[in-house]
């Protein structure tokens, strides 16, 4: 079925082409049915009960001991943005999905806000299955309509921050780790977030020049086989066009795998020995990067060496157990695309009673939590939020938004990342291994378990009631 | 290292929290090393020389026999709105890294937009491996510094349409195909992204109420398991929530795996039976699939049925050959994340000169070219642009932007998914099936073959020059 476009009054008819998202569009960036059923809440009466919602996964991913909690800063500026236009309102009505839908939710639309509290584990925090990474304490159609943008903006900077992490954990604190993944991350947008979570999570930059940028970081690159190919077409030789790279940009690495790799980290040998050029850097992006970083350490012992090209945590092991002599790694498609973060948002309270969904395989636990954590213990333990910490436990949800209003200052991404940092490495051994990692003990407090069985148990007697 | 964040001047200083792509930043979204090749070019004179860029792939993803070409309508809206704005420059310049870069490098710059030529095959196309999705003609610092941003888009894009182009393959036309991905796709605009392409590659509709309106279609969705837990909770039952929301929206599918789908579709068909609702749907989000999908199809034998939760083309085949009962999908994770098209933009012309890459394992085809598609004979030509059609082939690469003027007129959507739905029906089922497709037989031209050797051949001799 097809529908006039949304139109925001922009006079340029394929701007839309772009399908980009304004801040100021954001609220509408939503599944449908948060809408329907925010409308049917309104027209119950109910959509101003409080409701806490709790985003979290039901288990690690594939090959993950743990995982670190990223995306805050955006889901709380999509929060202190959260409106709707009125050509937004325009445009859902024009759909007639709404035509039953009570008067009163299109002033509740136009008039709203997000007036709720988030709940929230700082970025850079390791959690673990069952633990919220965030929770929403607001009236319901608020909890409600915000359920999309925050697991979309949670699940993938968690992801790309815990494998910067575990890349980090692996290659060590010497080795220089670039994201190198715009061109194949998913949308423009997708880039600039994973080059944020990529940095908070340990990278040390990103060659994504707008993202840095915004950011405040230095961005950082090497030079690409276009160069090498155009320069030497043009001006007659692979040495040609190093020379006129280098001149302009000394410290930029040298790009040598264009034709012959050795031969090249030869001829570049010759020049650096006989004092022509002083060269910092080169990189190597095709052929077995084992051998020829020991060949061109050989040849060029005091060059850094940079290797790319499809690696990951588990390759960058592979080198570094062989003995291979790279001193930096370019991390693109691996580090920003695969299997997802699949964290889930429920409900957990409304009206102060306690809910949870039962449905096959995939159990919530219910009630309002908080993480406590162990250091010394190296374990969790989920508990409710009334409860108190135990002497040596840390409570790491924390209040960040208070009735829609910002109460703790944003992070820098240097603190972010020093948090990174040390929550990994207080990790066991166990959790952090590349191979079969183990997550951390996470112990459901007895009042949690009571909490889950009177829950339980009531909705049984219920069931029993309407169907029997 | 650390930089003052880059100001656009806006006032509100955690605006860049938000991380957002406007298309006037667009033209930063690259890597650094664009950039400084473009400086690197530009101070040898070159910068303005006539490049050949083609966008493909080397191999087609695992599992893959056939590519469904998307995301030029964004990647020339890209194209229109080349700029940099002097707080572009100025940032750049702040970076310290183009200290050494020549001062004309800024003025082109600042006077820059793009002014090339774009050739392409049209969106929802099937394409194969080395064969050019996209080719760009441009001054050389041009072709250059678009490339990410090139290969960002038409990446991702191409991804969900081959999915999507699957899906409905092996769904039938009958099927209803929705797209669900949101919350788990990669970044905001990833989601809309994704939305766009799988319409586009033969989805019915999508659940993203932002994507749907900016493309001028219906939105669409269900209900939540939230929903069922809030209104069970405050108002005493699943069936009551049922009936809440049925109220409202009632064409909309009621979610009935809450608590126990079988006794929640038993009472539903009371009612049916009874003549108190008419339901028109009902969804399943959990458990056996299958034999639940038999059950419910016996209880409410005149009800659409859903089903949603991890699906893909191999659950949605298994499900069909085994009698499922479902009337349509839900399309979330599995189709807008997971293993990218690794999509590559390498140079193949430059002033005149064909060139080619070389690396080991990573050779390309030098010269600017045409695919010559023979429906009849069910295989394709790959040649040079020079050379002409045969009898009962098409030329598949298509003039879209001269002179940086788009010379098309954008598509609808509608024509993009018949063109996917046409060009996938004319494929061989060799090439279509799931399991161990083959690619398309796709020829090298004698023409092509000849530059290919002789290209090579020069090279070697270069090589042998320079280093002898």
């Amino acid at each position: 079925m097809s529908l006039p476009r949304l139109d925001f009054g922009d006079t340029d008819e394929r701007y839309h082409q772009g399908l980009n998202v304004s801040e100021e569009d954001c609220s509408l960036l939503t599944d449908l049915y948060q809408l329907t059923m925010a409308a049917c809440y309104t027209g119950e009466g109910v959509e101003q009960r409080r409701a806490s919602f709790e985003l979290f996964v039901r288990r690690l991913p594939e090959g993950f001991g743990y995982l670190i909690a990223m995306g805050l800063a955006q889901a709380i500026a999509y929060l202190e943005k959260f409106r709707f236009r009125v050509e937004h309102i325009e445009a859902l009505q024009r759909t007639g999905i709404f035509d039953g839908a009570p008067d009163r939710f299109w002033s509740l639309l136009s008039e709203g806000c997000f007036t709720g509290d988030v709940w929230a584990v700082a970025e850079g925090t390791a959690v673990f299955a069952n633990e919220p990474l965030l929770r929403v304490e607001a009236p319901l159609w608020q909890a409600q309509l915000v359920e999309t943008y925050l697991l979309n903006t949670l699940n993938y900077q968690t992801l790309i921050a815990t494998r910067a992490a575990r890349l980090r954990d692996v290659a060590g604190e010497k080795a220089t780790l670039l994201e190198f993944g715009t061109r194949r991350a998913f949308s423009p947008q997708g880039a600039l977030w994973a080059a944020r979570a990529a940095l908070a999570g340990g990278l040390n930059a990103t060659s994504n020049v707008l993202a840095a940028l915004q950011l405040g970081e230095l961005p950082s690159g090497t030079m690409a086989h276009a160069l090498v190919m155009a320069l030497s077409a043009m001006e007659g030789s692979e040495d040609q066009a190093f020379t006129a790279f280098h001149q302009y940009f000394p410290g930029a690495p040298l790009l040598i795998d264009t034709y012959d790799t050795v031969a090249a980290a030869q001829r570049l040998a010759a020049k650096v020995n006989s004092g022509e050029i002083e060269l910092t850097g080169v990189r190597l992006d095709s052929g077995d990067l084992l051998a020829l970083s020991k060949e061109v350490r050989s040849l060029l012992p005091s060059v850094e060496i940079f290797a790319s090209g499809d690696l990951d945590e588990w390759e960058i092991a592979r080198l570094k157990s062989n003995g291979a002599q790279i001193d930096g790694y370019g991390l693109g498609t691996r580090l920003v695309t695969g299997s997802p973060v699949n964290g889930v948002y429920k409900l957990v309270e409304v009206d102060g009673i306690p809910v949870m969904k039962q449905s096959s395989g995939k159990m919530t636990y219910p009630g309002r939590k908080q993480i406590f954590r162990s250091l010394e213990q190296k374990k969790d333990r989920l508990g409710l939020i009334t409860e108190e910490a135990l002497p040596g436990e840390e409570a790491l949800l924390q209040l960040m938004v208070k009735e829609g209003k910002l109460i703790k200052l944003p992070e820098s991404l240097t603190e972010i990342r020093h948090r990174t940092a040390t929550t990994v490495s207080n990790l066991p051994v166990e959790v952090r291994r590349l191979d079969n990692p183990v997550s951390l003990q996470v112990k459901i407090s007895a009042e949690l378990e009571k909490l889950t069985h009177q829950t339980q148990k009531q909705r049984t007697s219920e069931e029993l009631m309407v169907s029997g």
